[in-house]
C-alpha cells in the first residue's frame, strides 16, 4: 500500500494501452498527478468529450463528430472508394494529397482464429454500396499481413462479377530506406513489380 | 479537418505527456476511441478520481489519499528520514525492502536558472522538522545531476551544526551492467569508492 489506490488504478489503465509498459504507465500517471490539477482535469475531460462525440460516419465508418464525415460530404461526387482497415489509416493518404476520393473503413481484417468473419466487418455493406452505387474503382489499401491479404482477396472475389475496377497499393522499397536492410518479402515484391524506365 | 476536433484535442493532450511523441499520441487516442466506449469512460473517470483524491502527505509530501500517508503512519517511531526528489522515487526503496524508515519528498531540486530556489522546495520544512524532531539520520537520495548534487550539498550544510548523521547513497556500477559500457563519471565514483574484501 505504498501507492494510493486511485493512483494504482490509473497506472493499470495506462498499462492497458498498446505499447505502454508498466514503467511508462507509472511515469505517466505520476506526471499527471504532479502537474497543476486543472491540466489533468482538462485531459480527463478531453478524453470523455472525444469518447462521447466521436462516432463512425454513417457512410464510410471513419471517425467523425457529425452523422456524415467531412470527406464523405465534400467528395460525394467521387466514384472511387479506398478501403482501409481502420480510421487512422486515412491520414497518410490525406497528408500526401495523392488521393481525392472516398474512403471506407472495414473495421478490421478477417481473422478466423479470433472469430472475425466477413459479417463482423463491414464487408457486406461495402459490397452492397459498390453494387448499388456509382462506383468505378475500388482501391484495397489493407496492409500486408496474411489476414489483410486474404481480406483483400475476398473482397476482390466478391466484386469479380461487377464492372468495378479493383486495385491495390504497390508493394516495394519505401523511400529513404537502405537496400541492405530491406526484408526478403519486400525485396521479392519490389523485384516482381519492377518498373521500366 | 480530416480528424474530428475532439480527437485532435485528445491527441494534443497525449502529446503533452513526457516521452509521448506525436505518432504515439495519435495511436493512443485512436485506440481509446476504437475500443468499447465504457472502457475509455472508465479511463477518464479513473484519471479524474486520482487527480481529485491524491494529495501530498502533510508530513512527508508523498502522494496519498489521506491526510497522512501510510508510511508516515506506520513508521512514526522511526528516527531516520530518506529525502527524495519526487513521490515516485519512494517505490524502488520499498520494493527492495532495504529501508524501514520515513521519507521526505522535496518536490524537486535546486535549479536557479528555472527560478527554483530553496524556498520553492520543501527544504525549510525539512530542516525545521529535523531540528525540532527526534531525527538521528538523514539519507539524501537525490539523484546524480549537478542540480541534485548541489541540493544535497546545501541540505548537508544547513544541518552541519546539528548532531544528525547525514549520508547519501553509494555511487557505483549498477548490478548486471557490462563494464564496457559504464560511463566515465560512474567509473570514477565506483573506483574512488572501492570496497576492501
Amino acid at each position: 500500500m505504498v501507492e494510493p489506490l486511485s493512483l494504482e488504478q490509473l497506472i493499470a489503465e495506462f498499462s492497458g494501452l498498446p505499447g505502454i509498459g508498466n514503467k511508462t504507465a507509472r511515469r505517466l500517471a505520476y506526471h499527471l498527478l504532479s502537474r497543476p490539477k486543472e491540466q489533468s482535469v482538462r485531459f480527463s475531460e478531453s478524453l470523455l468529450r472525444a469518447v462521447n462525440r466521436v462516432k463512425p460516419c454513417k457512410e464510410c465508418f471513419a471517425f467523425t463528430e457529425e452523422e456524415t464525415c467531412f470527406i464523405c460530404k465534400m467528395r460525394s461526387d467521387s466514384k472511387t472508394i479506398c478501403v482501409v482497415e481502420k480510421s487512422s489509416d486515412i491520414l497518410p493518404f490525406e497528408k500526401s494529397s495523392v488521393y481525392q476520393g472516398l474512403y471506407f473503413v472495414l473495421g478490421g481484417v478477417l481473422s478466423p482464429l479470433d472469430g472475425v468473419g466477413p459479417d463482423a466487418l463491414h464487408i457486406p455493406l461495402l459490397i452492397q454500396r459498390i453494387k448499388t452505387g456509382d462506383v468505378q474503382e475500388v482501391i484495397l489499401a489493407l496492409g500486408s499481413s496474411p489476414e489483410a491479404e486474404s481480406t483483400a482477396l475476398l473482397i476482390d472475389r466478391l466484386l469479380e462479377q461487377t464492372p468495378v475496377k479493383r486495385s491495390r497499393l504497390a508493394r516495394g522499397i519505401p523511400m529513404g530506406s537502405d537496400l541492405e536492410f530491406v526484408d526478403e518479402i519486400t525485396m521479392l515484391r519490389a523485384f516482381e513489380g519492377r518498373v521500366l524506365f
